[in-house]
């Protein structure tokens, strides 16, 4: 039979970093590619007590196995109300109709796109961005527009010439500790992001899934901050960074009228986040598990962010410049000699060494000499070793490039 | 600020089911609206007995924690397609690459949708039929055609003539203990929908939650055991309706070009499925838990539908009529008189009784006289009063209708 997939397939490949998910098995492979916590930090023992307890609660477990509401546990939209309070969001207006349960920050962004975009509407994101981010707006036949940024975040005047010229539904950013780059966006950057967005009426998603795992420099506040009367931003954050990505838990924050059409649109995806999850997430924070796990793991961050940092300069050849983040999970680097990182993947996996090349971060192409690597989730030793790997891996391609450049006598 | 939501949503409002959710914590309330399971026979002890050694596993959380793949673990795959084979579906040419592992039934619908359908496309389905699969094409803009049904299944005639016409992508179908009728499309039924689709080369959903609950009668084989190929049936089920709702684990087996793009599109949707639940739902099969426990259950559906079907015919009046199934969670009846169910919802909520009425299972607005009635749910002292509530209310509403409808002398 000959199968005639949809549109919102044609696109779709399976992300790279889905697809190096499967070689990650692979004995002696170390990966730079994947966007895990450190799983030295997950909460083993935690969610161990918190479990013999939860299910031994018959009477708190027929909520667990029954049927629940779309929008999550009233009890655990409190919770994340109040983590949103404790990052710095006012939510004296809000009650439990702003913030929905999803399974994960990933269904956060499904919903939001689902809620916003018909097919050719163009949404707006950082160039480079989040290639789950990418994938899933493709699905809804979204056109995508990339917005060039600078040091101190989105690039102001480019933003309102892409806002006047597409007229977009939605812009999609992560200020803090961005993925792929690491960077964090200035306050200033987010003040005027919200001015313009509230000025020509587009939503923005605001993606914070790293910002808790800030290892040096000063907290700024999240884009929502600005959004004083809670018009423009929904706010998504995610438990699979700093708890556990398994247990597959995101919530967002925003206008009621907006988390309210986000809830219908989870109605026919999967009716509702699973209640065992959602009780083990409530009695975690319940119990204030939240902030001392993610201190305890700030040391760890700080060590592997330091060793990948110090590899880069030793091993890496000279036409190579990176960022420096804060926090985060990601270092982004490009080569300015223009060699093709997608390619050179291929050695490095023979190499045992694997990372994501930068093209999956752009929506037009670019990224041909860049790519991402992780430094959450391999010892130091690992990722000094891993990063030599590329350091000469990169060293001998460029020599390649240029011999190839170099005419014959 | 004017929020500018999408198509998708705008013929979304929330299924009738899940807001009438909303008033179920009313206190008093008697509901046979719902479809849960019966709560009664939810598994506390097995899953508090698995629990205790799961979580104190931490070898094996270590997987639990973690990102998991997409597709679901390949241990749950294999005790899955070894419970289709229980169901008689012939896995002999079947590796894991066949089967999904979906957050509840309902997503397996969501992503096989996702995977055909194009904004225009035609989907066929009962009439009437599971109102979550009329939410979720009409989310994809899909146009939806009804097939009629008789005592036997679809009427073949009229499948094939809505196939010639429509050049349908999809046929969705519930064929043991239909959502919402309880009816059971018979073996030769079967065979003659799947010999349709591959002549025409129509892809089904065979959705399956109910056929384990069979209280009476003879077993019928799935209508995947008739597409002999493994080519034109993607099958579903659930764990929804014989472990738990809350846990939101379903599963999909069909061919592998088509498992592989339901993968892709799950990937843009929420990663994978709970780890916690894939890790529970795991060791409830591994101990052979799945079978006694439903055992055990039946006799409580038996009596629970029994009690329905004799308050139907003590209270209901002569007008209605209903359907007789073999098992399943409801109980599907429609009044010849022409009443209308929607409004006489508002009057049986004011007497503390809810159920379904009969538009929600309906493309095209037909149904207005008919109801769905959950027996799983409540006990049968209750089943018995709020069929009397019901029965009583019906026919003061036929009486005030034959009045209206009598001439003023």
């Amino acid at each position: 039979m000959d199968y005639q997939f949809s549109e919102a397939l044609a696109g779709m490949h399976g992300t790279a970093t889905r697809e190096i998910y499967r070689v990650l098995s692979r004995p002696g492979i170390i990966s730079l590619a994947g966007g895990s916590p450190a799983h030295d930090c997950l909460p083993y023992r935690q969610i161990e007590e918190i479990a013999a307890e939860l299910f031994a609660d018959h009477d708190l477990m027929t909520k667990g196995y029954r049927y629940g509401t779309t929008e999550g546990f009233p009890e655990l939209r409190e919770l994340v109300l109040g983590l949103a309070a404790s990052f710095g969001i006012n939510i004296s207006g809000m009650d439990t109709g702003n913030a929905i349960i999803t399974s994960g920050g990933g269904q956060s962004i499904d919903l939001i796109l689902k809620t916003f975009v018909n097919r050719g509407d163009t949404v707006l994101a950082e160039n480079p961005t989040y290639q789950g981010f990418l994938q899933t707006a493709q699905s809804y036949g979204a056109v995508i527009a990339g917005v060039d940024a600078g040091e101190d975040g989105l690039i102001i005047q480019d933003l309102e010439e892409k806002i006047l010229r597409h007229k977009p539904k939605l812009l999609y950013v992560v200020p803090t500790f961005s993925n792929p780059t690491g960077k964090t966006y200035s306050a200033a950057n987010r003040k005027a992001i919200v001015e313009l967005a509230l000025r020509y009426g587009v939503m923005v998603a605001e993606d914070d899934p790293y910002s808790r795992l800030r290892i040096s420099g000063e907290a700024v506040p999240p884009l929502k901050v600005f959004d004083t009367n809670n018009t423009c931003v929904v706010y998504i954050s995610s438990f699979s960074k700093v708890v556990s990505p398994g247990i597959r838990l995101g919530f967002s924050i925003g206008p009621a009228e907006v988390i309210r059409k986000m809830t219908i649109a989870k109605q026919g995806v999967d009716l509702s986040s699973s209640n065992i999850s959602q009780l083990l997430i409530q009695k975690y924070l319940e119990r204030g598990y939240y902030y001392p796990n993610i201190e305890k793991s700030l040391p760890i961050y700080r060590e592997r962010k330091g060793s990948m940092f110090e590899a880069l300069g030793k091993y890496f050849p000279e036409e190579f410049s990176h960022t420096d983040p804060d926090g985060g999970i990601f270092i982004w680097g490009e080569f300015r000699t223009p060699i093709d990182t997608a390619a050179m993947f291929s050695e490095a996996l023979k190499r045992n060494v694997v990372y994501i090349e930068g093209r999956s971060f752009f929506a037009d192409g670019r990224g041909r000499s860049s790519l991402r690597l992780n430094f959450s989730n391999e010892t130091p030793e690992n990722i000094d070793k891993a990063v030599r790997i590329l350091g000469e891996l990169s060293k001998m391609t460029i020599a390649a490039c240029e011999e190839r450049e170099t005419p014959a006598p």
